[in-house]
């Protein structure tokens, strides 16, 4: 088949304005935020403006083979949704309408290519909250948080993507919509199939609405900021206060990263402790008092040489800011590779020990900061970019980081999804019969093997 | 092939210990708790130590085709659990050990056939808890609350059981081992395999351990109580409670189940009132009572007759107790179908209008309460047992209700599953797409089908 059989078929079933060939566009469409990810050249760009649109584009697709990559906002870490030679690349952008916000009932019904923010702001003006805070929230698109399960500041209590979901709309390879899920808040009619798409990266089908659970808005949060003079010793910090109390946040810095952030822009950081965490609870009013100070004093039992506590908006707002700038302030000191894996409440130490080990072993600098309080960190490999020794040495260390992590009972990722940047390290985690229930699983929903291919597994 | 052979060939891999045939006891793991749904004979009661043995019966029963149906401890409330005719009966109950709770790491590794309660006391050695409490806590096993992927009355705030399980061992139909999740907080790596066998009722694999999530224990609970004039106030108050807090705990009688519960043991409930509505925070301190105040305004803002709140927990606990008691009370009245349906939260005063149409349609006696803040409800039909025209009315209405629920945008089962009862009724929820993804799923996990047949869909 040539390519023009491909733009042929799908013209005679899409509006033009749905299909683009333009080499321009199409290169930039070909790759996600995962600069070191492996990316092919697409054939063609459908940009759907609706579900049918969407079966369109896949009963050609599987009519002629061609593989399709679903694609959100592009803003994912691990090349989930990089082309591969020849594909559809399937954007769904121009579907992303908020569809129905519903206060008595709790929830939005959105379409896939609406940004974070956008449900956010749209429960907002109902006096609710969308609650999944992924960093990227302003720019990445709800479909591709669903199908990365996206995580972020707040699911240390109010949990990651995937336990915002109540329903989903997808259409399969071939072409079929599914629905999985309702409105409810409770469901146990059938298998839990919306839970298969969350976090399934492009691979199983396309999810094209979704029905979120909204919640009431949180009281205002106070806040907490504690350093360490031992990795240990932050460790210990997460776990004591993991088993006390539910903070509505609870971040971690190490050295590398502090300093980066006191370079970039001066805050007034600790630059000699080891580790740095940050802390806020939302319980509000005298909970709130209670359980910072239960905090704060976990925080100096395992060793911490300064604490302190905020309940001023600006000054948390402040401390915020300073982890926000983390990955931004390693950035600036050379190209880096980003990498997210998750480990036991109870390893947090062990892991932040051997990633020190790995990048004094490599010869790099690795900056770790993270979501302590869930165990799900960042090492982040910093290097020359214009050193290809070094290049080799960074992708070393970010594959010893998995492998390190693996080791400590955890996962090759906590929240970024495993796309094309971790496939050869799955296999490793899940075990040959994980493996091949994932094979099975692939093979009922997408039997032709059209659905981003290469992907995940 | 004979019973023989069956019972043969599973002595000849089985410990004589884990093998059952006397018929006393085949009988004794023939159902239940769903007294009307149907049940047949089994052939075999296997019993298994291990997961290894588990692995060995499913060999045979692959090998001979032979329909396994797995129980827990028998609680269930949908039919799952009941034999189908000629089955082996493969019962959990002796692999009810709490392997390792980690305080640090928040997670308990139980096997299946470990009781709710003895998580709950695991936990709380160690000063942790295990959130998920469905009434039957202190008789049914985590592998049975899994594979229903059972609700209570803590999850409007906690979450239901699926919500609070890291990882989990199962045994496919061809006797292979699969791991799904681990021990972290956070897992993106793979699909989302492990809530795929939460809710599967047995008909996808053989839950053989569970790594649960363990929470730091909540602050004291203070309690709530309103009495409403209308159903439809009610339904209001719960909207507008779950629109602006997170109660503990938000549970709904209607009049005749006052009624009921008044009767059993006079309690001085206000049974005039079309519904009563209980509420709890555990939010602690000043903020409980911020997020009280806010619960009672809303009840008298929705019409409310009588609010009344306590911190005393003495109170609270005979209110508590009142609720508990709303079952039991139903039943004392005569013999009962308890339905399990769920609406979104804000056609609860709907549900409960059709329930009320349906009752005196029918010409039969329904007592209504559940778990309001989930728009989860167990309208429960009362019927005279001797009396075969009033069965088949009682029928009819529990049907009525779920058609009731589907017509509302809700679902046929909110926490108690499918089972043999619902069976009928799930494609109507599901829609051709959906059961066509079951089938799809279940064909590629037991493509023999020996795995509980005739349940669910
Ligand atoms: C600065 C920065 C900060 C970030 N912070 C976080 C963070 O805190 N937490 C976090 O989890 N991630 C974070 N990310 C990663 C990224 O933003 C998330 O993975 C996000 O969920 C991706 O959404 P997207 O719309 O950009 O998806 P894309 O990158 O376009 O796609 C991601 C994956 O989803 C699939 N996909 C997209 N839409 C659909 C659909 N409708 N149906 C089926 N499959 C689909 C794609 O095929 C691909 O596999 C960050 C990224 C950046 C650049
Ligand atoms: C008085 C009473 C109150 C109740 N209250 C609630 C409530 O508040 N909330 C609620 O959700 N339910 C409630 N139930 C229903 C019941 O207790 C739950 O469904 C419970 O989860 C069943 O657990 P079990 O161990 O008894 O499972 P069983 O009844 O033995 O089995 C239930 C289902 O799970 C399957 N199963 C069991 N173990 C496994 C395993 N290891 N692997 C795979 N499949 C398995 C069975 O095949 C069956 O389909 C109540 C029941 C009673 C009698």
């Amino acid at each position: 088949m040539s390519e023009t059989d491909l733009v042929r078929a799908l013209a005679a079933v899409l509006p033009p304005e749905s299909l683009v060939t333009d080499a321009d566009v199409l290169e930039a469409h070909r790759r996600d935020q995962a600069q070191w990810a492996p990316a092919g050249v697409p054939r063609v760009l459908v940009r759907p403006a609706s579900t049918a649109e969407v079966q369109a584009a896949l009963r050609v697709a599987s009519a002629l083979r061609v593989p399709v990559v679903p694609r959100g906002a592009g803003s994912g870490l691990s090349g989930g949704a990089n082309a591969v030679d020849g594909c559809i690349v399937l954007s769904l952008a121009r579907m992303n309408r908020v569809l129905e916000v519903d206060r008595r009932g709790m929830f939005a019904v959105v379409q896939p290519g609406a940004l974070n923010a956008a449900v956010k702001a749209a429960a907002a003006e109902q006096g609710l909250w969308y609650a999944p805070d992924p960093a990227s929230w302003e720019f990445s698109s709800i479909g591709g948080n669903l199908a990365t399960n996206a995580g972020g500041l707040c699911c240390v209590k109010y949990g990651v993507t995937g336990d915002a979901v109540l329903g989903l709309e997808a259409v399969l390879a071939d072409g079929s919509v599914v629905r999985t899920g309702g409105r409810t808040m409770k469901n146990s009619a059938g298998y839990g199939l919306t839970r298969l798409f969350v976090g399934s990266e492009g691979t199983l089908g396309v999810i094209t609405e979704a029905t979120l659970k909204l919640r009431p808005r949180p009281p205002k949060a106070t806040t907490l900021v504690a350093s360490f003079p031992t990795l240990v010793g932050a460790g210990v910090a997460v776990t004591e206060i993991m088993a006390s109390v539910r903070p509505s946040l609870l971040e971690l810095m190490d050295r590398a990263t502090v300093r980066a952030v006191e370079s970039f822009g001066s805050m007034g950081l600790d630059v000699d402790a080891a580790a740095l965490l940050l802390a806020r609870s939302d319980a509000g009013g005298g909970q709130g008092v209670e359980e910072l100070a239960r905090m704060a004093a976990a925080c100096e039992a395992a060793g911490a040489t300064f604490v302190a506590q905020s309940a001023d908006e600006a000054e948390g707002e402040l401390l915020m800011q300073a982890r926000r700038l983390a990955y931004p302030a390693l950035e600036k000191q050379g190209a880096t590779l980003l990498d997210d894996v998750g480990v036991p409440l109870s390893r947090i130490a062990d892991l932040l020990a051997a990633v020190e080990q790995i990048a004094s072993e490599r010869g790099v600098l690795i900056g770790t900061f993270g979501h302590a309080g869930d165990g799900n960190m960042h090492p982040t490999v910093v290097f020359d970019r214009n050193d290809a020794v070094a290049l080799e040495r960074a992708r070393a260390a970010f594959d010893d980081i998995l492998r390190a992590a693996l080791a400590l009972g955890g996962t090759i990722t906590g929240e970024h999804g495993v796309g094309a940047l971790k496939r050869p390290f799955l296999g490793e985690q899940l075990g040959h019969g994980g493996l091949r229930l994932h094979h099975a699983i692939k093979g009922a929903l997408d039997p032709l093997g059209i659905l981003n291919p290469g992907k995940v597994f």
